[in-house]
């Protein structure tokens, strides 16, 4: 692969001339800084596009000049998909100002999404009819269509509805070569040739530049109802799991487990969210169905919980009874990421295992770790998705600084172990700069050898998100 | 690209050196009849490999010697892609052997299944499990796993569960340089580099051999409830559907338009299947439910039905009060292709459009095709899905035969309407040999360049099901 050209003075002057008035800027700091501050990014312009031809225009010129493409969204990504601290310095394509509902149809549950629309923006939009876009995310007043794809993100509503990519039913796309991939349909079956959709879905930006996509809507439940259940060990939420879903398949909209370290870190650092049990239990789980009209959702809530307390898979617990009361529940929930940042992770892990192996995953990390000194663990996440944040924190008095040279022994540790287990080191974040030895380490010779032919093949010079994913060349 | 050579008695006496004995075979006549007996194929052999390592023996073999392969499932496809009429005779190769079931998992819903497992097979595996595997289709006691991953199969149950693609969790395959790509795990969430399953899956067979897939299982509702419905029209039909998601989203597990001429054609030529009606109707519908036990699924169905009613989107039917009535009414759906096949086609159409669009494509293709001609058209299928089988036949007293010479002109007057209104020429049954040309006539330029590109990284020598798909170079 030919080496690159860095976006130079001259190269952002020529792009000035293909694209309207003030659609070439030099980087902000926001551009060029890692969300969790771990590098620094550079860049040789942010360039603005507003219609796909100006995305075009701008790939061929890169192309042309062999200049690196690192495309933009919400920049909320926290892999360093985003963010490139080495090579040639990169022109920024920011997908910002591209950022319109091109239409919506409801009795499709349709509708179709400019790349820079934010994610907020087009649940908004699909709520506006009465519909819902239910790919849903801590960061999605900020996050963007065409970001959220290229990372196939995930988030709370995945157990229910999928991933980024099962939303998705077609995309538009600039290729590296400057052409479009004309892929806007808004059909639900459609078999003609490769689903090349897949393919730059989760591809984060190195096959080519997503610039809008035909998302699917789903119904809004005409009711949900929200509990939060402590239950004995993740062993009793697995089987609880398993009850909700044969009670009532395809309603079960969120299952997310809660370990006591989430709610120690929440007393210790944000004491104004309120947790509704005098102690802190071992293991809680977040359970949200979200029921039709003909149910009556507060007492399906409660028949289940009946029934999974005779179980003794359920040993206390509150059901919200109001909005209110749901919001403050979920409060619990979104607000453990902020009290772990401001504990400050020594190394943090987005893991996947199959979810029969996610009680035997919780013991082997947390003996394993054991063995390398003295943690707080805060494990939590979607385990209905089979999902987990397992994130390792000093002990009280010391600092993620002082652990700084064990970093890599403990990310070894949790990721030796989740591969041993069949599971996935990178489960809804991607891999992007962070992950790439990861990948590497732990990815399946075949499918490299065949992601490092398909790359050549769409990218054979290497311009589109030069070193995410697969090392650069 | 390099012209492949024929599979000829010296390249099969290495072949059968390499596999055990009577793995090789002289090709019976059901690998080269065309199911609807339009041409008849070739091949220099059968081979019947047990494992994953005996089928990238073959592949390696057939990539030195430059011969091409053609991978077999059931043989059910609708559209010539397991059949090679032109070119050097290739080996066929049968997964019909290598159809194990690697593992079920209830708790996970997920069961692992070798690539020549039947499709009857993987949902009785299921079904013994406590689990339902919810792909459904008419051929599913011959179609075979590696098959309908290999076509994107979609069939009754993807209004609900969506397309074979969407019941896959990971695929092991064997590529055209016979590496092995191993990407069985068992994980709802992975987001580690390109997803190379989706590209693999609706492939044809000419990216890699599927050798084995795990499959998602969903619970099995507690109770289902079938009802025949009269509709006034299909807009009618598609404010009915939008009503039924609307009371129970999520839980509408079909939703098959049937139109006066099946009833006509069954009453015809299948006297023995039932027609509720005294009179067959312009249009009804077979709407399924599939409910949890918490609900009375009969007194939803009346509901539904009294709220349709008083609506005016239904003026009559019956609901199924046994599962004796419910096979029944099923039959009549079932039967629409046999009866079908006993008339003859001249021209047959597996097309969507968007959902919305789908009573005004009606409207538009009847009279386009009456300025063709006179011609009995029966259009019925997957009408949750936008997906019609929209079948052309002649008019009584005469013959398909009488109609060969029209047989272009219909189908493209058909496929040009359904291409103006942003529609798929083939909607579920893929490309094969047949729709090559309807691929380039109407497939995206810019995915079509790439779709060339991802075949000429992945299969340099075009030894994987030469001609399928993509036209050979």
């Amino acid at each position: 692969m030919p080496m690159l050209n860095p976006a130079d003075a001259a190269f952002v002057a020529r792009l000035a001339v293909l694209l309207p008035e003030g659609a070439v800027r030099e980087a902000e700091p926001r551009y060029v800084e890692e969300p969790r501050g771990r590098w620094a990014g550079q860049a040789g312009a942010v360039v603005y596009p507003r219609r796909t031809e100006e995305v075009q225009a701008v790939v061929r010129a890169c192309a042309d000049a062999r200049v690196g493409i690192l495309p933009w969204g919400g920049g909320t990504g926290l892999v360093g998909g985003q963010i490139m601290p080495e090579g040639p310095a990169p022109v920024i394509l920011s997908l910002e100002r591209m950022a319109a509902l091109r239409g919506l149809w409801p009795e499709e549950n349709v509708l179709i999404a400019e790349a820079g629309m934010t994610l907020a923006a087009a649940q908004e939009a699909a709520t506006a009819a009465g519909r819902q876009f239910p790919l849903s995310l801590a960061s999605e007043g900020t996050a963007r269509v065409g970001g959220v794809l290229a990372t196939n993100a995930g988030g709370i509503g995945v157990l229910r509805y999928g991933n980024a990519r099962d939303l998705c039913l077609g995309v538009e796309a600039v290729l590296a070569d400057g052409s479009i991939l004309g892929g806007l349909k808004r059909l639900r079956k459609d078999n003609s040739g490769y689903d090349l959709r897949h393919l730059l879905i989760g591809a984060e930006g190195t096959l080519g530049i997503i610039t809008a996509a035909a998302l699917r809507l789903v119904p809004r439940p005409a009711a949900e109802v929200t509990a939060l259940l402590v239950v004995p060990d993740p062993a009793a939420a697995l089987r609880l799991l398993t009850l909700c879903q044969t009670r009532v398949p395809g309603m079960v909209s969120a299952f997310e487990l809660i370990g006591r370290m989430g709610l120690d870190f929440l007393a210790e650092k944000m004491p104004e969210v309120t947790i509704p049990f005098a102690s802190h239990p071992a293991w809680c789980v977040l359970l949200e169905l979200g029921l039709p009209s003909v149910f009556e959702a507060e007492e399906v809530m409660a028949t289940l919980y009946a029934e999974a307390e005779e179980a003794g898979l359920v040993q206390d617990g509150v059901i919200a009874v109001s909005e209110a009361q749901r919001t403050a529940l979920w409060r619990i929930r979104e607000s453990i990421p902020e009290a772990n940042r401001r504990i400050g992770a020594v190394s943090s892990h987005d893991i996947s295992v199959p979810l029969s192996a996610v009680p035997e995953f919780i013991l082997r990390a947390d003996a394993a770790l054991a063995r390398l000194g003295e943690w707080r663990i805060n494990c939590f996440g979607h385990m209905g998705d089979g999902n987990l944040h397992y994130n390792v924190f000093p002990v009280p008095g010391r600092s993620r600084k002082d652990h700084e040279h064990e970093r890599d022994a403990i990310k070894t540790c949790v990721h030796d172990l989740v591969h041993e287990m069949g599971g996935s080191v990178s489960a809804e974040h991607g891999i992007g700069r962070l992950k790439v030895r990861d990948l590497e380490k732990y990815g399946d010779p075949g499918k490299l050898a065949a992601m490092r032919a398909v790359k050549t093949a769409l990218d054979p010079m290497g311009i589109l998100n030069p070193g995410a994913v697969l090392r650069q060349a």
